[in-house]
Parts: C-alpha cells; sequence; structure tokens
C-alpha cells in the first residue's frame, strides 16, 4: 500500500536536539540545506521536488528547527511566527505531482511551522515561550513548561454492510467527491470508540466491528494522524448529520473500483491518491 | 480483550454543545450530577465506584464541563484552573480498584479538566481564553482562535523476533517490572513509522513489518491515545539507550503467560491491568 505522506527519508536526530554541540556542527555544516517555502506552501523545483537552498543563503537571524539528515546533509526549515498556507483544496495540483518522499518532508516541515507559528504563547501562564530542542519545543521562560508540537489524532472509517460501503460528501467537496467519514477522536475515547461514535453521530449507523487498516499523517490545516478504519455495522438505513454531511451513499465494490479507476460512469469521483481515504479504499475494494 | 480506560457509559452530546438552550436544560436538570475529584483524582464511594454530587450542591460559580448523559442524567465536572494529580504509580491502587467504565468516565474527565488548567492562554496571541461548546473548547476572545482539548498519539509495541517479544524497564518503574516500549508519534509520522522509529532508537532493532492490535485512551499525565503494536524485527541483537531505558529482555510465551499470572519465578512483574502494555502482552501469548 502507498500511503500519502509516507515515507520520508529524513532520519530523524531526536537525540541531538537537545545536544548544542551537535546542533552548532549541523547549522555549520556547509552541506546543510533549508527548505524553501512559500508561507506554509510547497516550492517546486523544475522536476516537480521541492527546492532547498543551501544554509549559506539563508538569512543568519532565521530561526531553524532541524528536520533531520537527509542524504547525509542536515536539513533545515525556517520558523517564521507569521506562516499561513493554503487550503488543501488548492494544494491539489501541487500535492498530485510531488514524489512521495518530497510530500513526506514538506507534510513534517509544514506541521511543526505552522505548530510554532500558532504555539508562541505558554498556555499555562501567557508569556511568550522560547524555541528548544531544535525546534522540536517551546519553553516558557516565566514557568518553565515545555510545550511539545501537537499531532491530532482523527478517525476516517468506512462503515461497511452487506458488500457494500458508505461513502459521503461535505459541502465543501468538489463536485462528484465522495470519500470515508472522518472525525478528532475526543479525550478519552479510543479508535474503536471514536470509529463508532462517528458513524452513529453523522450517519446514524451503528458499528459492530471495527478493524484497523492504516495510518498517515495529514498536514492540512494542522498536523493529524489518520487512522483509517472499515467498521461492519448493523444496517443501511442512515440518518445523516446534514451539518457534517451534504450526502451519503452505499457503494459495492465494483462501484469504488471504478471510481478509483476514474472510470466512465463512476458513482463517484474518488478522493485523490495522497489522501487515505483512497488507500482505505483501494485496500477494501482488493478484499474478498 | 478488555482494554482500560475504555467502555465509557457516557453518552457525548457533542451536538448540543454548542446549543445554549440545551445546555441551560441539562444544567438545570434536578437529577443533573457533578463528579468529584479530589485535584484530578478520582474520589472513589464506598462500593469502590466514583463518587458523584447533585448539581444542586454544586458551586453555581464553578465552571462546569458537559461530559455526556449518564443513565438519562447530564453529567458534569468542574474545570478547576489550579487542579493538580497525583502521578500515575501513585494511583494504582485506586486505578486497579475502579470498576472498568467507572474508569473510562474518570480518564475523560481528568484529561478535559487537565487540558484546560493547563491551557488557559491563547498559543497564538498569549491573552486568557474562555470556556465555550460546554467545556469542549475555549476561545480568545482577541484573536477569535478556537483551541481543542489536546489528545497526543503514542504507540506503545512488541518487537517480536524468533518466538520471543521484547520488554523493558525504565528508571521509574517500580522493582522487576517490564513493559512493551513506547513513544509520542511526532508530526510527520505515520503509526508504523513511529513504532519502527522508536524500536532503533531506544534498542537498536529494525522493524520489518508492524501490525497493528488495539488502541486506548490514557489519561496521565495529560490525554494521550495509546496504540498498541507488533513489530517483527530483523534481529534481537540489543542496542539499547540508557537514557530511556535501563534493562530490555526477550521473553518468550510461557515467560509472557507467567508474568500476566504473576506466577512464582515469572521473569518479570508485568504492568497492571488497566494498562494496555497488559492487553498486548495477553493478546500475543495468545497467539499460536
Amino acid at each position: 500500500m502507498a500511503i500519502g505522506f509516507t515515507g520520508s527519508p529524513l532520519l530523524r536526530l531526536d537525540h541531538e536536539r537537545s545536544d548544542a554541540a551537535a546542533l552548532a556542527r549541523h547549522r555549520g555544516d556547509p552541506r546543510a540545506l533549508v527548505l524553501l517555502l512559500d508561507g506554509l506552501d510547497p516550492i517546486t523545483d523544475t522536476a516537480g521536488g521541492l527546492s532547498w537552498a543551501p544554509i549559506a543563503e539563508c538569512d543568519p537571524a532565521a530561526e531553524l528547527a532541524l528536520l533531520g539528515m537527509l542524504e547525509q546533509r542536515p536539513a533545515f526549515v525556517a520558523l517564521t511566527p507569521d506562516a499561513r498556507g493554503k487550503p488543501a483544496f488548492a494544494l491539489f495540483r501541487v500535492l498530485a505531482g510531488l514524489p512521495g518522499p518530497d510530500a513526506a518532508i514538506w507534510g513534517a516541515a509544514r506541521g511543526l511551522v505552522d505548530w510554532h507559528a500558532r504555539h508562541r504563547f505558554c498556555g499555562r501562564c501567557g508569556v511568550m515561550t522560547e524555541v528548544t530542542r531544535a525546534g522540536w519545543c517551546r519553553r516558557c521562560p516565566s514557568c518553565a513548561a515545555d510545550h511539545f508540537p501537537r499531532t491530532d489524532p482523527v478517525v476516517i472509517m468506512l462503515a461497511e454492510h452487506a458488500g457494500r460501503v458508505l461513502v459521503g460528501r461535505q459541502p465543501r467537496f468538489p463536485p462528484g467527491r465522495y470519500s470515508a467519514l472522518a472525525g478528532f477522536i475526543e479525550v478519552g475515547e479510543s479508535v474503536e470508540e471514536a470509529v463508532a461514535r462517528e458513524l452513529f453521530e453523522e450517519a446514524g449507523v451503528r458499528a459492530t466491528a471495527v478493524r484497523y487498516v492504516a495510518s498517515q499523517p495529514w498536514p492540512l490545516p494542522g498536523s493529524q494522524l489518520m487512522l483509517a478504519c472499515v467498521a461492519a455495522v448493523d444496517g443501511d438505513v442512515l440518518t445523516l448529520d446534514h451539518e457534517e454531511l451534504e450526502h451519503a451513499m452505499w457503494v459495492d465494490r465494483e462501484g469504488v473500483r471504478m471510481a478509483l479507476a476514474s472510470a466512465p460512469g463512476a458513482p463517484f469521483l474518488a478522493p485523490p491518491a495522497y489522501a487515505i481515504a483512497h488507500t482505505l479504499l483501494a485496500w477494501w475494494a482488493d478484499q474478498a
């Protein structure tokens, strides 16, 4: 299974993040690279991959986060407190064109830069915090609280009944697009409980068994961890929450295969290949 | 599989959290209950379960979060900005004695109260935020940012090789205790990638395949989502990170079964039944 935003070639140097000597060495390495971003968005080179600059071309005053080692070269990204990015739909073409490893690097970098931009002040006491651990932590100079980058776990799931799965569309989707249902996991829930709650809230169907399939880091609009599941449900009568879903429908394997192949007459437009909903639909279409 | 902190009987009322009339109705319901806590810790009743008070006995000025409906009664918890709790090891006896549904209710309540206590100020602009959505959000009156309760995804895993699994102990563990290895999932990682990275960093073993087994919400020291996996690794030679692990060892199924049964001569003291490491070891011991 190829899964979007996975397969990063970066070797994360967790153990060197608090090592001042190692950091100085990486920062002074003439081979070191800095990822170029347009706000939070990727800048592609002529070959369609990410763009990098030698660290010597980078503003010496820039606050840099150490992404890790990329083919023996230290790789950084600048932490710009006012960085903003385009929404996912506006990045469709560039994301669809990015090579997999580059998409994974960009996803991690975007998540980190965006987190810093939105977490400059201490949640406990309101004081401006300082970047520590090579960009992987912010420390409060007043109360000494350490704040670490945040990733929100999200369930994304196909309800399954009688050989068909449930796909739905949100009002903001492009015309014809349907996808798996999804929702944030709340405090105090397991993956399986969140899947069951979301399916009941959004579609009125009751999960009887939940099977985990795969996971994906998803960088938009913030860092999320997508946990993709298939849930057997006890009936196919839908009660939709129209604040979440404009429409939903059951689709059989042939319909899913047609959608994934963008075949003429397909019952819906499938999510893009870099979305784990696509992976999940492809996985399910290959079963039995 | 019985999994600690799951199986909450609370019906979360997500769709009523922003509904002022529904909230006023729940708050005015004479059957409504408020969970009693000692800081963040549970207060058990004479039967060993959680303690509740009628809402009429609650300070009318208290800021309450709506946990959900509990057997047709609205259930709240007070948001106390200075709430602190004991560490996990100090709560061992009370957690081991709490009935499963009560542990799940307490876990969600603790996670929510603790999050509010540690996220009173806006990360974007440093201004004091206000509780909204019945306690499930904080809004910044200055920049209008909405902040939602945070849950950190964590991988916890058994490396497996030649019919044995790897268990390790941290210096802070009680004498004899070993458990599965664990670590936070970082921005830009999948579950499977985080498992492989942590196993290599902490024990020097290389994962060749990762299998998800189960998940659990874990409330200490903050709200975490534990994602339990078994990872096949390509060798059993260990290179331990002694900052993380004091010791680690390979154990076969008989050893794991003895540990889970607290049998005399067991090779280690198993984690408590409410920890998903226990569930994971039991699941593995039952395979093949």
